[in-house]
């Protein structure tokens, strides 16, 4: 059976990359693609590189009839996602990519966004999008929330070893390394070419990254108490990729082996050897996440390493990886293609 | 049915990307996998990138059992590539990556490469695997000989021009742009990222390109009389991709309708409207192979622009559209994936 | 004697050009530096790379007292520039950065920029800024127009050879790749880091490009009959640089020949021993332009590679070169620096 | 007064941008170039981007005569470096880049670099050449070690603070990002533009760096107590830069108020304003370092974050700066030119 796709937003890198990923699934077909003010347009002319390919003319939001969709990706900017989910049929299956419905907590949601949530219902409905985690819930949602890159990265690292309760939950720093897409296609001085390539440095340091609000909200969840960590993100010359390079107290050995015990039966989850580490060029375009686990010379300390590409498994592969699970399919399908390199 | 392939010379960035898109062929295995260098070790040592792949170790080519084999990808350097097929067993398909069996006249081969041609037989019976324009001799063919990536890109901008008689023969201009995996993974000082990023420079000038030959062995072919022209390669900072800038004495409409008709059916050359022209980033990653043309101000003169990835349309997807064909394969099997943007 | 120096449009990448060269000139002060969006701003949140420097704040034009000016480098954009201009003090000596003094023709200039010209009195009396060539009228001119960095690059490739009468003036093709920071510091959709990186392609194909205005004006002046040119500028992923390689028809020799005739003094132009090509990457920052001559293997054509720093050279550079001789001083002085490698 | 000046070891990238540095000093001049492998050569062979500047030739340590040397850069690999310098006048001025004579215990010379110290009378007048911190001792010093680039840029971040005593020394981590040409231009796979280009990965990970030799020498004596940190180097994609994330317990107020206080009058050193973090992208090709510190959410946190160019202040900027301490010149000269952006 063919699943009928709408994605919203489509004239985006992530709604790119859902158009990508979706033309070898064998059983989804694009049937809307919106672009409010692209509308009108060929996706050819907006992404060459989908030349290939038999696609509908992007449309207006308001001219799809959402009765012959079976599920919706959502790849609008944060604020008018909700506004726009809000309105859409209460039976249409939404996997929503923006951060509009990743925090459970609508004061939490303000703190960090700085607007009052305007689709509380739908946001009640709503499951944290990070499929290794919340599988289960996933497959039976309506609505799911397509978790932040960055905060991705970090759960992978994290996430089991909290669970576990065998690193100090006082001291975990992560320092992330983050590719330029993850910025998205917005017309900004710094992300220009002349301006970011050949330099690199670190931007919302301190604590103000709104990717925060997800790990306050997950590492505390699991850890049954408030855990805060120390965040910074650093913007690096490429275009595909996050590595989280996190420190933390704990035994290394221990730590790689909690790893990969969690992920040990996981698709996409690669934890490497006791001791090696992790690069994004070895992820790129693809659906997998490695991790690496080594000890410092200090005693007690450790670091974890992941590396995912942000466009894939941070965002559009994640949301197809969901998507599958909410339609029947098979988890992995239209997913395992291997990484580009070089 | 599924046709059990062995790839020599894996530990290539060739090699490499046969196995990414054999990793996604329906009905094709790797059985063996060799590297006389890196025997012993697992693809994810050389390529962690393939780490979620279940492969053979990498072995010498004298401990392949070839009985086994349907199919041989023969990814290593010219020279050696002739003198492992010569020994290799008659009845056994072989596609060939390197240089070896590319040109038809031994005296050619030795002129170009600076070697006497070892095993004349073979080269007797390969046949040239620009597949678009030897379909039906690639599909009953023994061994074909895989095309230079620079003269893939050139051949499909000029070939049909041509074979249509719509351009002058005696001026065209073939100014190239190659990204630097074709130089493969050598260890060259020009080669650094420290040395090649942010700088780009012309190579090989004046006519002394090897993947000339190809040019004039084809060009001059379909033209029925020799058929010379200038070929200027440029290495620009980027990892894969080549841009043929070709100057031609010619009406750009017929040019255009005559490459437009020729491609028509095909399903990886995509022949763009007229006045556009393609760009490397459009089809990376990918086999398909983007061409252009526009009008000069100067009347009577065109310029055509081919653009294509040289690590698949230019190398190892050309080399399994051809596999695919000569084992009775669906053309574009493991082949549609869409390019990789950004 | 100090020279008292003004920037207008110091908000832009050769504005930037300009301070970090007037930095260390002996004998030059900067004492205003404008941008009209920006007025207000200290340069260093603009650019913080000048940080180290004590430098006027950015004001708006209309603030600044040119009574105290010796000379106004005007990097503004085209049409503004010449509003601009117009309006300034008619003892001011100004290097202005625009295409708007270029063409000395008014019709042409109309043509290429689809605006008539509103300064054609100081139009009339600016002279050509490519300093090799114009050195005398220079000396003693009051307004010098920069050159466009492709027209510049073209030009020290071409010139001396259509003087000598050694090409063929009907056959000259120019093939340029162009970095990005020759496109400035606007905001566009195809200049950021994550389009343009790892990719490249042609642009303004076919004769539309308007530094041939340029190139015919004065290859033509110096032909003594119309000459045009077939040119194709490439963006390539790197800040800066221009590559032009050029085909010609002629003696590769008699073309080395002169062209190290021309420039045996030229304190800038570096000719390369015969069969040698440039790379952008050696001249990268500096002031300095690498020639190279390759024969062909066709007999009478040749390859003329030139390369040069766009935003060095090409522009600020080439505008100081300007500005010393105008000022009396040494023609190399602040610009004799050694490209910077890696 | 013109010092005769020497540099071993000159066909690396210390080696030429020693040479671009003294290519603008009034008062230094270049008579000898060695290069053993190299020797015969011209240097505008070895490195084009030097071709306006009349050099002597490559030649053979053993070929130069040290009677008219003044002073000589040492820019040969560690254990070389010690074994050449070992047999040179005893009177003669050695600026020494290499590891050699960075660590005054021999012992810890071992440790880190796995063969015993040979040159230890030298080893023991040697002055670690971190100018800001040991001027006096650099003026009348006859050897000096320059320092690691990495560890430079830690240094800076971080020695003030543990000199005042307001960081905890038990809690700091020093996660760094360094551009390739750290690595220096020697064959190695990784270093492959194509390897490297697009991806980013830490490597020497949990303590390994040598560099950490220098931080625990430095860090434990100015702290009179063994202070031991977490150091993670990373390997970014591009050509020039350090940036270092430094995570400490401390009062980020303080931390500030420190270190503006403690470079207040260096010329090199800018601390930018209380909150901004620096970017590698402006301080290229210069020999300054910017130095920033931002509060962490969490009380008692602090992130200081500098930023340097490894081949400038991290190696022939800083030599050439203690250098002209120990000519007698200022130390400033030839080191002033404004970095280079984009």
């Amino acid at each position: 059976m063919t699943h009928k796709i709408a994605i919203l937003g489509a004239s985006g890198y992530t709604g790119a990359e859902l158009v990508r990923l979706l033309s070898e699934h064998p059983n989804m077909d694009i049937v809307a693609l919106s672009g409010e003010r692209k509308a009108g347009m060929e996706m050819s002319q907006v992404f060459p590189h989908l030349r290939h390919l038999n696609l509908p003319k992007l449309c207006k939001i308001a001219e799809i009839d959402f009765k012959g969709v079976d599920l919706c990706f959502c790849a609008l900017p944060h604020k008018t996602s909700q506004e726009v989910i809000r309105d859409l049929p209460t039976d249409l299956k939404i996997v929503d990519l923006s951060a509009d419905f990743r925090l459970r907590d609508p004061e939490d949601y303000e703190t960090w966004y700085g607007n009052p949530h305007t689709a509380l219902e739908q946001q009640g409905e709503a499951v944290y999008g990070l499929t290794e985690f919340y599988r289960e819930e996933i497959r039976s949602a309506r609505i799911v929330a397509g978790t932040g890159c960055n905060a991705a990265t970090g759960l992978f690292a994290l996430r089991p070893l909290i669970a576990a309760n065998v690193i100090d939950l006082d001291e975990i720093i992560l320092d992330l390394k983050c590719a330029v897409s993850g910025a998205g296609r917005s017309l900004k001085e710094n992300l220009l070419h002349a301006e970011l390539s050949e330099g690199y440095h670190a931007y919302a340091i301190g604590g103000t990254h709104r990717h925060l609000g997800e790990f306050d909200q997950e590492f505390s969840a699991v850890a049954g108490r408030p855990v805060r960590v120390q965040f910074t993100p650093h913007l690096v010359p490429a275009n595909r990729g996050i590595l989280a390079t996190v420190y933390v107290h704990g035994d290394a050995t221990q730590i790689h082996e909690t790893l990969a015990t969690a992920y040990k039966d996981e698709p996409f989850l690669q934890v490497l050897p006791m001791g090696e580490a992790p690069s994004t060029r070895h992820i790129r375009g693809s659906n997998f996440c490695h991790v690496g686990v080594v000890a410092d010379r200090i005693e007690g300390r450790a670091i974890v390493i992941a590396a995912l590409d942000n466009l894939t498994k941070g965002s559009s592969g994640q949301a197809l990886q969901n998507a599958n699970l909410m339609l029947g399919e098979d988890e992995t399908t239209g997913l395992m293609m291997a990484p580009l390199f070089p």
